[in-house]
């Protein structure tokens, strides 16, 4: 087995039961040997289900399956395969995708309309389904309410640690319980890895409320990381509310909402702290941009620079990339008035660095293993927070030193 | 010194004197000791120019100055340091670009507004500029018109080996010469690199033609490169036209336009061979895009993707991340279409692996040091060809392993 990442949590969460969600895994032999490479979920009838998929313009077959079902806001299973990702294989991936749906929705009984698939792992194979559905039927015969860390590690590629996080929320007075697992190492890794996240509650929501609060966190959580820039054919993030709280639908989600929220930034950077390679784990944070997208897109070009992350891999408080990475975002940003701290402390002011910098409380914080970035970029009030890791020797190695 | 890429050429061209341009190269002991790190050109009073700078919204003073006087379309000198790029420095910074060129103005002598300057190496440090300008009248005193190749060296900061090009063209019957020079080899090196590139011309051409041609140039050449997506403060492309070769201003451009396109794809390619840690020199080509620009666009989708890099490192013919990396340039590309070719060889048609695909071939390309890729994205007749190198163990040493 693989090193774990020196950036992983401790260990896996203990996850709640959601009333109305039951899931179990099994291996087809596909890819992988003496490991699950499938998982299954069933939902109670009445599920509601949003969707995020990638923005990829080459997207896999069963990311354009999601897509088009999407629509009826319904879910009664969730069906995810790792060791093959379905992905640039013409007609015969379409096919396939068919086909495993029409055996989860005889199995359940339910419409293939309701019936959510991804897979993950080499891109451009054909995928051999009979494996898989000569294994679905066995898996929805063991369906339990506490398989999490089971299901957790069979959608796992090249990760090096099963991610899970779980939060409880209050509409109206009622507790709802959200629970997520998702994999991901780098957007692909050696021909075989993307980013799948599954969110699951007993929440009462209707579908476009529930698309909404899926959108939003997104944009807070999984689309404000990243490892190498790199994105997949494959990536999903997939909400599911049940219902079974039984919560009044017209109650205020604040609260649901902030939860929500933290279940998906917690998956996302549980991915950045498997990053290929990874070392650091670096959150930047800029502030006194035109407006929150501005100051996203000026986080992701410094969290993006290979001499950025280079920089932090070798504990090097190395501003002035930074003060690069910042003027190639192509945003509103006054160079007069550019502020950067690292750990808090700080090293340039009114766009210059401070008089009497002294470097070595910057270069103590750049030894340990959280490492934080600040700019002001001082135009106006847009705010955000970006994850990513640092770029190391064994991201070269993980990606060039093996053959496929 | 440091060891001269296994990508560059074999020797510094031969290049011929431009009459109307002389130059000299001196020593300031600003950061390097025992090397030249100041260049001068002075120009015969009547020269043309035209300039092309970052795009970076943090750019550094020599480029503001530059853009401020680029309006009068006349030059008389340019001087450049390596070393300290003047970049991040406040108003003291614009404070050191006066001074300069008031010394360079008094030596020559013409109006300041005719004095070019380009400063590349350490961002964030004021220059010293007294150390350069009590070299300058030396370096006015040995002004000669073969120092071509001495220019070319005293720009280098991290670069490996001096990059020139050379090439003649007719204008209406008359032969005009092109030789330019340029540095290079990461978009900012550790603290200190940047690319400057300089061409100079005993062409007759007005000032608007002048200013076309290169921006046009610029595109297909230094803004189709890209060797870890980085950009500087401090990129700098100008071109000086002397008229001495005395060609009617009214002839026809085109073979002109097509040396100079030439002189600009030699330099810039020479810019990526020196590419930190550049074990291999990529050609990405794209067709059947949009528009030409949206074939660049995939291209650099393509040339700046770390997978496929790492992937070139490892000699591994990955084109999965091929697909990956046209998916996600954002430009319309019909996955069911798509063909892909290295080095000639089909690997992909009709949005699939093609039948009995034999990868055998493709390897063999791939040990060597030029790789050639190949896409066709199946929409329209939009084509574009963009430069690059692989990304290795050693741009991670050169980038992280070192402290400044």
């Amino acid at each position: 087995m693989v090193n774990v990442s020196p950036l992983a949590p401790k260990c896996f969460p203990k996850m709640p039961v959601i009333p109305g969600v039951s899931l179990a895994a099994g291996e087809t032999k596909i890819k992988y040997k003496g490991r699950n490479d499938l998982m299954v979920a069933q939902f109670a009838p009445g599920t509601r289900v949003a969707g995020v998929y990638t923005r990829s313009l080459t997207s896999s077959a069963p990311v354009e399956w999601c897509r088009k079902i999407l629509s009826s806001g319904q879910a009664e299973a969730l069906v995810v395969n790792s060791g093959n990702a379905n992905a640039f294989t013409g007609k015969a991936g379409i096919v396939s995708v068919e086909r495993i749906v029409e055996v989860v929705a005889s199995l359940i009984p339910c419409s293939t309309s309701k019936v959510f698939v991804a897979s993950t792992g080499v891109i451009g194979e054909s995928l051999p389904d009979k494996k898989l559905t000569a294994t679905l039927p066995k898996l929805f015969k063991r369906l339990g309410e506490n398989n999490w860390e089971e299901a957790a590690n069979s959608i796992l590629t090249t990760d090096t640690y099963p991610k899970g996080a779980t939060r409880t929320a209050d509409i109206g007075g009622t507790e709802v319980t959200i629970n997520g697992i998702a994999k991901g190492s780098g957007m692909i890794a050696p021909d075989m890895a993307t980013m799948l996240a599954f969110v699951f509650t007993d929440a009462n929501i209707d579908p476009k409320s529930l698309q909404a609060l899926l959108t939003d966190g997104a944009n807070l959580s999984f689309n404000a990381i990243t490892v190498d820039s790199d994105t997949s054919t494959s990536d999903s993030l997939m909400l599911f509310a049940t219902g079974k709280a039984g919560n009044d639908k017209a109650s205020p989600l604040d609260d649901f909402k902030e939860k929500l929220t933290e279940v998906l930034i917690d998956l996302a950077c549980q991915v950045v702290r498997d990053g290929e390679g990874a070392s650091k784990f670096i959150a930047v944070t800029i502030s006194g941009a035109d407006d929150d997208g501005a100051a996203k897109r000026i986080g992701l070009a410094i969290a993006n620079s290979p001499l950025v992350k280079t920089a932090v891999a070798g504990e090097d408080p190395n501003w002035g990339r930074i003060v690069m990475a910042v003027g190639k975002a192509g945003e509103k940003a006054n160079r007069d008035k550019l502020a950067i701290r690292i750990g808090g402390i700080a090293i340039a002011e009114g766009g210059q660095v401070i008089s009497n910098y002294d470097e070595s409380p910057v270069v103590e914080h750049m030894k340990g293993t959280n490492i934080d970035i600040f700019v002001d970029v001082g135009i106006a009030e847009g705010r955000a927070t970006v994850w990513t890791c640092d770029l190391t020797h064994r991201y070269i190695s993980i990606n060039a030193d093996y053959r496929s």
